[in-house]
């Protein structure tokens, strides 16, 4: 299934969106499950899909096309990302690819909408982009292994880890350089992974029409199952829990010279299978 | 004045906690503010404390002393944590001290109650106390000036940011490895900026009574205020995000040999005229 938010309430497609009459179904006003995304994954709302989509009546339909999408987990309860996921992108940067996943979380206020402009702070000097792959876990996970973790995973969405290179080297600690508002693209469609192959995802970035990220999730170093595995040690995570698997070679800091946001600049970020984030980018002040 | 958070909701306190006959007031039970504390907070809810002591009939009033008290945030939306704040702190692990603020954060999951055991997941080897100043957000901020930080602070209260050292510099990212389950005591008591000194305020740590760190926050490298403007520089914090204003020297991996937190061990963090936060440590599996 594909799954949209629409005004804080989770809807399903009955198509690909983007094709012409694919309807959004509000799941919650059909069935008797939460409408809330993470809610809803909770209480197993993924089970439910497909009677909403069958028993939907026109009231309960509308035209997605011109809808405004939010973040399919506008909210989140926490984002996790990984750093060097990707060998050619830790080729890059001058690192070893290590051995266990490089882990920081971004704010959860930096989540914003397919769409919405990412505005960069006047103090941020160097902001890149980072096209992701992300999962959000669909059922509670703690001391998963390996082989079963993909139970705990709702499916595959599309993210933007925005950086600013200048503060995320100052310290070492890179949590707060991702963490601005608007530094968190994430959407527009959560797909199961019945649907798509998490180890054979194409992923491209695009800067302004440009092609500057391409990678493939058959590269990564450490996998999804294997990064649910690993972060669930002896911690729970829980339905609605995004996770951003790393982003690959190509981003602005490593060019030369480098790259850096620049105000009117567009992002995108296509995922094969799931769906393409755009979102434009506004500077403000004298950069 | 000084909140506890019993059952999920905020209650003032008549006195200082451990003093005879003091009393925790149900404040969302008097007015008709949100029982939640960060909804609590956001809500204005400290502008009402004085009326609630007030006008607390019987039926609202409750001994504090057996009650379970929850930590004041038990589910903050996020916890911020400064690492190297204490030049002493710094020295031991052989860094000068940062200038600019060392930023990780902990998983909300992480939080505990005061009282409730520390669980050392298995797979933790060299798991560390850390006893931290922590204030509270009471008010929206965002590009906040460091002369009007404090507007912003609801109070300070006590916090343990239990450290996993093996897995904190495997990568360089301290998140993951402080972020485990029970990783995050706090508590017990809240208490506002009217009652306390945030700058003269003295924390000690006892591992099983025995004296271990002991500063004061007029120490800090980065102050309070000076952190919540650093923080908040085009991130929008809100009422209810915790944050951790780092640890002095003293912790377990620096001393020698190395001393890791033990199966029935007890850590007591006090800070002076806020309270005492004390956990006992639980370590399952063979280590």
């Amino acid at each position: 299934v594909r799954l949209v938010t629409i005004g804080g309430r989770v809807h399903a497609l009955t198509g690909a969106l983007g094709d012409h009459g694919t309807e959004a179904v509000d799941v919650g006003a059909v069935t008797d499950m939460p409408a809330e995304p993470s809610a809803f994954l909770a209480a197993g709302g993924l089970q439910h899909c497909a009677r909403a989509l069958r028993d939907a009546t026109p009231a309960h339909r509308r035209p997605v096309a011109g809808a405004a999408l939010d973040a399919p987990i506008p909210a989140p309860r926490i984002v996790w990302a990984v750093g060097l996921n990707y060998r050619d992108h830790a080729a890059e940067t001058g690192r070893p690819p290590p051995e266990a996943p490089t882990l920081f979380t971004k704010s959860p206020g930096s989540v914003i909408a397919p769409g919405e402009p990412i505005v960069v702070p006047d103090h941020v000097r160097q902001p890149d982009y980072e096209g992701e792959v992300a999962f959000v876990i669909g059922r509670v996970a703690r001391d998963v292994a390996e082989p079963d973790a993909l139970h705990h995973v709702a499916g595959i969405t599309v993210a933007h880890d925005v950086s600013a290179r200048d503060h995320q080297f100052t310290t070492g600690q890179f949590s707060w350089s991702k963490s601005f508002d608007t530094f968190c693209p994430l959407g527009p469609v959560l797909v199961t992974l019945d649907e798509v192959r998490h180890d054979d995802l194409p992923l491209e970035t695009r800067l302004n029409g440009e092609v500057v990220q391409s990678a493939n999730t058959s590269e990564l170093v450490h996998s999804i199952p294997r990064l649910v595995a690993w972060i669930s040690q002896g911690l729970t995570m829980q339905p609605g829990d995004v996770v951003l698997t790393g982003t690959p070679a190509g981003v602005g800091a490593a060019r030369t010279p480098p790259r850096w946001l620049r105000d009117g600049d567009t992002v995108e970020i296509t995922v094969g299978g799931v769906g393409t984030l755009r979102n434009p980018v506004v500077r403000r002040g004298r950069h």
